[in-house]
């Protein structure tokens, strides 16, 4: 296994960090509310934190959302924005089947090099995935937690600048294995629960005609939904496949299916 | 292990995988009421989301239901129909004996390959033997487990297009590992229940003549039951083996025996 | 233990397979009562049901009793009777020691023989035993348990026919373990419960007068035991060491020593 | 492990096993009660059914009773006194610091040497150290105890006999483990309770005078003890390095400090 | 793991210890409060007991609290006044992914290569990384807990003198695992609660004005807060990005928003 | 680890048995109370027993008591008064890092060499970190359990004599893991809880004036207190490096932040 992770974690499956950082946010970044915005903008104030000299070498931020809610595509974002001379990708994705001690080396290695560039960020993509966390149980790589807590915790050295960005939907668990506490800042990345929200993200797509989105905006009503900005973008998708006509319905009728209508105050 | 199963996993044992998806199907799709019909039709649009080039490249469903309720059947169906260049089956019955990493390796492949072909599908039978679930305990394999949840999760490279379909007889408990979330659509395969139903199977079949079938059907009656196509068939080969004339009798004996009539409402 | 395992699975200890299956009903099969016709009788059946070209390839029973009911004896006894151009035996007996990789692998091999023949027959003893089930814990191997569940649901290849038959001592935890629903077929071998049962096989052995027998059947009376025949057959060779005279009275005590007298309605 | 275990299973450490059994009742066997007499008249009959042509091949034997009440001199007794050709010691003694399978093939190996002789015994001393049973947890070696339930249900092969005498302190373990059903018999081996028998253990020793022993009877009265004969004789060893005079108070005392007093009727 | 521990244990990452020793004291030590003298006080006087020719070779002294409390800078700072010839930090930072034993034999070289030298000096940072301790579960490396167990209680050979000063967060754990009883001292890092100690902090820093530090005097007024000195100095490092005139504002709603003020008492 | 452990047993870290014997007394054997005396002679009667050549040929000993009682010390005592010609200690501070295996196949060895002598002793020091005992779980190495308790009971050759000293500070966890009533005696080391006992340890040392011995007792006065006389000579290590005149108010105030004060009758 060790061998098998030497070889492969240095190559990342599809191209250069650049090209996975586009590949996450492959569908864009659509601003459909404040929260969008504020995340953004607090990212730039992290950036500009793990740049300044008289600061502390390390700053740690965690992006925390239910599944689907865009967090991987703003951590991504963010990354992007930093335009750091160092900026690597730690996703389990790059690690499918590594051994737990495979794992770790890995996710060491990737520190330890940017400890080596002045500037650098990474994004570590799932924590609870690089975990191996499994509800039953529960279980998880202790092995990979304690290689997490130290490096979340480790000065670069002298003269270094680390940005480390986080992403996770299980902001509970990690809180029980006392992560949270590592992190310099936490972000929440909630989804989308208004009905203008929605709006902005229907106009932004080609599936639906003005005609069509008032008449959702009107079978929503007052009503609160909660739904991620992916699993949005996926409904788009199934409705796409219907006939013009029938898509305003269906998109509701999916909505309706997938309990995607809550109680208010939910 | 790890040789072992690299020798093993790329030869189907029986052929290859157009000839094992007719076997799982081979005594082919009664469409003996309109659930079967529902599921087909759904099996299409779904076809039809993973080929569309403005959707996500990624298309995952899973087919749910009783033990021999038929699922594996209905699933090699929807692959067929959709004469993708890429089609493979990835199943337990391949990796009896694998070790946990063997058949994550082996599980990983699958993907791979996909992942290079344009347009592919890959059939994931029977999800709770994939991670070894063993009920008491309870016991899964958590690295299998990690594999999957990436796996099914992770988009394609750009301009590969993925359809997944998975069949589970236990959904509950991934529902609990956290794994229902993680799928596009979930399509439930149901028991046979109505009398209307059995008698489309009975009628089907060379073991009943039409007296039988109306003998049969006047002694189920208003009564409920609920039989998997599979055990059904079954219960026909046994049947099958007893004189013609007490056929019905014993037919009607053996589902009562079996427990098969369920309390109305069931 | 995987190269041991791999030199020592095809040699059984004692001989070939017919010689072992008369070994298990060493002491003949005694027909001391209806139940023991009904097993064979259905035992017949399922054999038909096998061979049956228009039935489905595989055919599964489960023959389950306690501890000493006689089940490796009427599964051995139904195993000759098919006289299949193929029959195994996998028992725990030849695979004493062994890893759990190993044991699977062995339990895989008999399985992949009997595919490549056109008609097989593979007697699985003490299932419990092959899935190394300890009460304590519980225990039992899941690598194993998953190999079995499998096994017992995957078709031979097109036109090749398998019947299993399997024994075990502990239904409720195959129930458990979600074994018992994989079975085409299960029949319960029962402990001897009646005083004429009893009476029958002491008149096929030599230990016991006439008169003896029907002092011992006096003696009983009304009550009711529950003894399982190999258990039977033990106490008459304890007996036997004892003086003639004193047989009956000893038999009797030894049944109410070991608690073999039940309340009547257990 | 394994290597280690197969160079020096077969060298018992001190000589051959005659030497063996006499050193495991290397201060004789004290008749001090009705107790002891049964269990020896009880391993002869034993013997002589082992031997009987007529009757199974296998016959299993516990002795069971409390820490230091002379279990493993008993057996050993028994044992010498069958003088069958081959007879064999199977003792944790043998396997200190051996893994689990070297443990397991050890065992497998001694009943494996006993299924080539004609006539064989068996010594299983200390059933819950070979299981290494730990009370916290609890903790035992599953593997050795599928490998013990498999080979005290194993008939030896055609004609050839078998008597194991198996020991241990821990019944009701062995009973949650479903090992006890597993013996053809079972002897319960008691400590010593009673004045008189401690008297004939004295009276056997040298550390007393007749007036000493009167006197110690007279202290006891009609108290009942509850002292195993290794550690009555143990405490006879610490009582003879007093002076002579102090001896029968002593000897008091200690069986006091001890609180080997018991309230009657336990 | 062994080979790639031997090699690495003993290359610290950033330079020699003394630097170590600097890093982590980088932005020096404020002294707060009284008890930051007190502290500083007892490292001296623990410094001389260890000296002593006519005291024991061995004084262990454990530094608590919570985290960012401050505890690895004081543990460095009382490690270089020590000015003894032998100094070394044993910190898991050091040790990212060494497996168990890596671990274990590299805490063993640490004291091995203390007790060679007269005077010695080992800083032990953050003991529940050391110990791999997980939350969930809860797990712990046991192998490790024995190691440090032995080696805190192991006196030096005679003539040799060892000082070793220890960190944790987790006393309570420590406690439980029966690790603080080994200790000779305990010494507790408290956070800053006191508007005086805080206002120290600032008034050292070049975040505020001496207005802006009244002013959040004032905000602060009666209220108690709990921050550790580590935390209080990032704080500062946000602020220091915002503008001029709304850091006072700012810094009160950070402290704010971490809920940092406590209920008086706590 | 198996070799590493080979070529490390039987180099005792600092210099022969004989040495390691004084060191671990090396503050002498204060007789600070009828409890010590009592031990002693307790030692001196085990020996003879141990020698006597009509008793049995092993005698084991535990010593046991609270954390820094003086138990080593006493053991060691013993085993150096024994004079016997081979005399072992078996520690775990020889056995830092060991694994399982090789701890156990150490201290096989240790009582391996012993039965080749005629006359030993082994002193086996803190039996609860050789079995590797952490609290939370709890967690032990079951292997080692088992070799000791095996060893423990285990007579040596005929002939042979040997005398095992073993100390430990869990003796309710010894008593749970049933090894406890393995031993032939039992000794408890008790903390030193009367004036007079302390007084007796302070006479002799160089801390205190006669003067500043009475204040003490003054101070001291009713109260009973419990300390270890390892933790007491600690005290006096650290009072030591305070003024002359400020040591007898230090030394109490010391005994009551350590809470060495208890409630009489504790
Ligand atoms: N405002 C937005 N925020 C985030 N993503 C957006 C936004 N607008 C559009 N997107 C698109 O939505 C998708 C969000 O998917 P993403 O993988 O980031 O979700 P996620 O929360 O990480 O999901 P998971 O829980 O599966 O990890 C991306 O394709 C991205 O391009
Ligand atoms: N409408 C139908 N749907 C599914 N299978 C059908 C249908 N009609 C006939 N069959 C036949 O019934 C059998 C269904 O078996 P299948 O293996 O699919 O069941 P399953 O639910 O996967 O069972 P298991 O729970 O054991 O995995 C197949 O042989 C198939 O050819
Ligand atoms: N009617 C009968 N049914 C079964 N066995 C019989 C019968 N009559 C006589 N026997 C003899 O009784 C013995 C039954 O032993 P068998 O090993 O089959 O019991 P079992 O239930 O498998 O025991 P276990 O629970 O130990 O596996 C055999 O020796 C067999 O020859
Ligand atoms: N009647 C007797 N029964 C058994 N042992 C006796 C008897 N009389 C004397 N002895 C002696 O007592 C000792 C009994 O020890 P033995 O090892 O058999 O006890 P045990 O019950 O096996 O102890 P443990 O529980 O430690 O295994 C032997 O030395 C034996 O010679
Ligand atoms: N009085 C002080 N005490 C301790 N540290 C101080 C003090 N004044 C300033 N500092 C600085 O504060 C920081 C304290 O960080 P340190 O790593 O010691 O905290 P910690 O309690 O060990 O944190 P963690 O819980 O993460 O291990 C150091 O950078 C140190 O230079
Ligand atoms: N009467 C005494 N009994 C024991 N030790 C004494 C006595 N008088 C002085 N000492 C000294 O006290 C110290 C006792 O330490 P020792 O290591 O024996 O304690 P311990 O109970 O084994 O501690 P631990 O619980 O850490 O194993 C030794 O240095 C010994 O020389
Ligand atoms: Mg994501
Ligand atoms: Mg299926
Ligand atoms: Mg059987
Ligand atoms: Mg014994
Ligand atoms: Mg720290
Ligand atoms: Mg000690």
């Amino acid at each position: 296994d060790f061998l098998y992770a030497l070889e492969n974690d240095i190559k990342p499956a599809f191209g250069p960090t650049s090209e996975l950082l586009d590949q996450y946010q492959c569908r864009g970044i659509t601003i459909w509310g404040d929260h969008v915005r504020h995340i953004i903008d607090q990212g730039k104030l992290l950036i500009n934190q793990a740049k300044s000299p008289s600061a502390a070498g390390l700053v740690t931020v965690l992006l925390e959302g239910a599944p689907n809610a865009g967090k991987t595509a703003l951590a991504a974002h963010i990354a992007k924005v930093s335009d750091f001379p160092f900026i690597k990708v730690c996703s389990s994705e790059e690690m499918v089947g590594f051994s737990e001690t495979a794992k770790c080396l890995s996710i060491k290695k990737y520190f330890d090099d940017a400890y080596r560039s002045p500037l650098s960020c990474i994004l570590v993509d799932n924590i609870e995935r690089l975990l191996d966390y499994g509800p039953i149980g529960p279980r998880y790589s202790n092995l990979t937690l304690q290689v997490l807590l130290v490096l979340l915790k480790k000065e670069p050295p002298k003269g270094r600048k680390l940005l480390v960005i986080c992403t996770s939907s299980t902001r509970s668990i990690l809180e029980e294995l006392g992560m949270v506490s590592a992190f310099t800042t936490i972000l929440h990345v909630p989804n989308i629960r208004q009905v203008d929200e929605i709006v902005n993200v229907l106009e932004n797509s080609d599936v639906f005609s003005n005609d069509d989105i008032n008449q959702i905006k009107k079978e929503i009503g007052q009503r609160r939904l909660s739904v991620g900005i992916k699993k949005l973008l996926g409904l788009l998708d199934l409705v796409d496949q219907a006939e013009l006509k029938d898509r305003p319905r269906k998109f509701i009728n999916i909505l309706q299916e997938q309990k995607r209508f809550v109680e208010q105050g939910n």
